[in-house]
């Protein structure tokens, strides 16, 4: 690809020769002749420079704005761009290589005859379509993965192998399942009846919006009633747990082995910490954001950032937890100044009382 | 089913018309003509009352003895209980929809020829039944699901897609094995030689009693020698991991993502709030109960409510969380209240050591 | 087995007679006739003399060299042994029955024409092999693997049933890859627009070394661009999440739910406890120890044990912790204490006022 034709893709300005070849993209550590680069900073730039032995061969690389002011990097030819993380990324879009799906229907796949599926559709080894499952375009399927009864998987999905979508559920467009997931299980719930817990039947189900990914290994249980909803744009990193009923808003990311109690509702936006955990039927507002390990055990409102177990908004944890660590080292110290004012106090109390041994 | 027999079903008193027609259940938020819903208190009842627009078309209400008193649902149809959460479970169990699982085994599964099956048994599309298996009465095995040699499994019991039962396990009448699970891998045993480390072999299995639940990617190691076993009617929500040689009590209930190390053993009813951790060899008592995200590391006695990291009984944990807040909170100020102390007590020394002066 | 043979073996001195026929492994609360087990100490060594009712039919003990010296234990025939564990364990790895794996090469296993594949190797049943994989002499596939194009598997390998290694991901030889176990899925990378998340294409692979054990529905992404690297002779533990661009020494030990943030760097033998989380791009040092449940949020040097969150090194953080209890306890009284100062003070100064009066 040439470089004046990447860079019209990004949406950067061309600085230097455009007829260049581009073929790959590279992280500016091990890029060389026939990469794109990508700078994130002077320090990162600086290292690449010192360590990467092709570092002078790099074929072009994706700056910011206020680049050649910055540094020694006029040799290379140009990309600048208002916010060149996203053009790098676009780039990338563009140049790497796509993973590697099933190309054909295999003859091992178990398709039910009663399906409706879209246009170029390819369905794995031993994947299995269950009964009334309908399918849009271009969606793969990857091999042992299996789709259940009745649901509605949108076009341009990818559902690696392995992955297991219970019946009745629905996935929208453009989303990526990865391996081992599992979406629609039955949501955890029990009624104690004094001698055992009976099983509350859930009749629910699970719908993703559009461009949801799903990591792998990760859970979402199927609703009590009515459906488990995850919003349009969410990222789920691996071995993240969603309970049922949660109704979690567009554009929300779970990093790794976070666990969301049931009927959560989180508004857009919301970011969760690797290893984080909500209680049930708590009300996430939008763009909170909340750190890895915490414990969310309260509402939290728009915008905050919050932390700890109990979680807190942060400037009240980092101020608690400041005062905590202060009061514990200085504790003792505090101590032994009582002690020596009580010491004080007891000699002229002493000395008081015995005025005239004193004079 | 007509009211009347639901009533009877479920144990309650009818009042109102038992010739009703009752089609569904549904929660109250969302219930209408023909469904059968539950008033958990007050204040929910108010909010559907508000909110569900279609409240008063409800067919029929479960509700506590002393309803009437508190409520003006007097125009609904009643099943009156003595624990109407139990009673409307029990409704939900006789009116939801069953799930949706194999009606047929699939030619596509693998059965080897020596296996002992009871009767109507349905085994899924691409699922594995190794040699020497047997499985009771009406089980199903959901698609790609692998059981291994040896395996006995129960009767009336429900695996679904992708889990796999490792060689020689057990699983008692009527478990749920959700998708992903894997019961049986190795527990995690290794010996440290000075150079590497050495695989001890895990030559056990794991036994689940009768009843009992596991979530959706959840594992449960196979024991060393013996067998890591789960007791009746215990219920494990997914991503859960349970080491070798645990020995766990019936009725214990584990929320999502806990980790319980090896050689644990729990006595009955234990609860296990999400993502709790508990160390290896530990005594767990009767009816221990253990907060979200506690990291136990000591043994608990029956009855007990613990919770933090390391997990303390719970007055004990509540007390001394309280302290460290509390002095948190006002040591700074205690250390000015000393300093003033500490000054007046210098110009009282000052003075004294100086009379002529002061006078 | 002869026991003289088995003394050899593990590299221990034979007492007594050495052709005794050795059966089994087997632990020392459990062992019998025929059965060689292992004295780990004085107690265990008591307790099982005393609860197991086959003790003195166990046909030989592996001990510590000091090991008659201290215990009745003369009767038994013993290897005594420099490293006693070690020998045990070397000794079960002769004695005790190897894993139920595929003895065939199942005609439902579904393997791609271009493959390259060693001696003695068997696919099981439904499991699925793609283009161009590379598979080593002796390894063992379980029954609905899925391993992807252009993998290489080593020799003497063990992947368990419903694992799933993505495509072009590399598998050192004796690996043992347990059952739902994810390999090369995608790394976890977004980079918001303005407007939604860009899936960041992760064109990188996992390397697995030598001997690597990963546990059932452990996860470990492939890299942006080059590999995720796991050294040889790390073992895993379940539900364990290692992600993208992580380059992990050899010798790690991972127990359960460890959750490793992307381009970690850990030396040798560093062992991480359960449900333990690492911030991302870390520097940890050789041999490091972190405590189970600890959130590591900075680099830690080699050979520290660390815990907590933020995990500190352990000796600052038991003393902050001490320091903080300590607190916490004696706030109260030491409050008290000054507000009597304060009393005290309080009077002299009412007194020193109105010196007419106290007179």
């Amino acid at each position: 690809m040439k470089l004046s034709a990447l860079a019209q893709l990004v949406g950067g300005e061309l600085v230097g020769d455009g007829e260049i070849e581009i073929a790959r993209v590279a992280g500016l550590d091990r890029a060389g002749a026939g990469d794109v680069s990508f700078v994130a900073g002077k320090k990162e730039y600086a290292a690449a420079k010192a360590n990467n032995p092709q570092f002078a061969a790099i074929s072009a690389l994706i700056v910011g704005a206020d680049f050649a002011a910055d540094a020694d990097g006029a040799d290379f030819a140009l990309i600048k761009a208002q916010n060149p993380a996203v053009a790098f990324v676009l780039a990338s879009q563009q140049l790497a290589p796509p993973p590697l799906l099933p190309k054909i229907t295999h003859p091992s796949a178990v398709i039910h005859e009663k399906t409706k599926f879209g246009k170029n559709i390819k369905i794995g080894a031993n994947a299995v379509v269950e009964r009334f499952v309908e399918i849009g375009d271009n969606t793969v399927v990857g091999a042992g993965a299996v789709i259940g009864e009745n649901c509605r998987i949108g076009a341009d999905c990818v559902i690696y192998p392995n992955a297991t979508i219970y019946y009745g559920c629905v996935v929208g467009d453009g989303c990526i399942i990865h391996a081992g997931a599992v979406i629609g299980a039955d949501g955890f719930g029990f009624q104690w009846d004094g001698k055992e817990h009976l099983k509350i039947p859930q009749t629910g189900n699970v719908v993703l919006g559009k461009k949801v990914e799903v990591g792998a290994n990760s859970t979402i249980d199927r609703a009590r009633f009515g459906s488990t909803t995850i919003g349009d744009d969410c990222k789920i990193d691996n071995l993240v747990h969603i309970a049922h009923n949660c109704q979690i808003g567009a554009h929300c990311v779970f990093a790794g082995l976070v666990g969301v109690s049931g009927s959560v509702q989180m508004g857009e936006g919301v970011i969760c910490g690797g290893q984080s955990g909500f209680a049930d039927h708590l009300k996430i507002g939008n763009g909170v954001r909340v750190l890895a390990k915490s414990g969310v055990m309260n509402d939290m409102p728009d915008g905050v950032l919050c932390g700890g177990e109990p979680a807190l908004e942060a400037r009240d944890g980092y101020r608690q937890y400041h005062n905590i660590r202060y009061a514990a080292r200085h504790f003792k110290d505090l101590a032994k100044r009582v002690e020596k004012l009580e010491n004080a106090s007891a000699d002229e109390k002493s000395a008081a009382e015995k005025p005239g041994e004193k004079l």
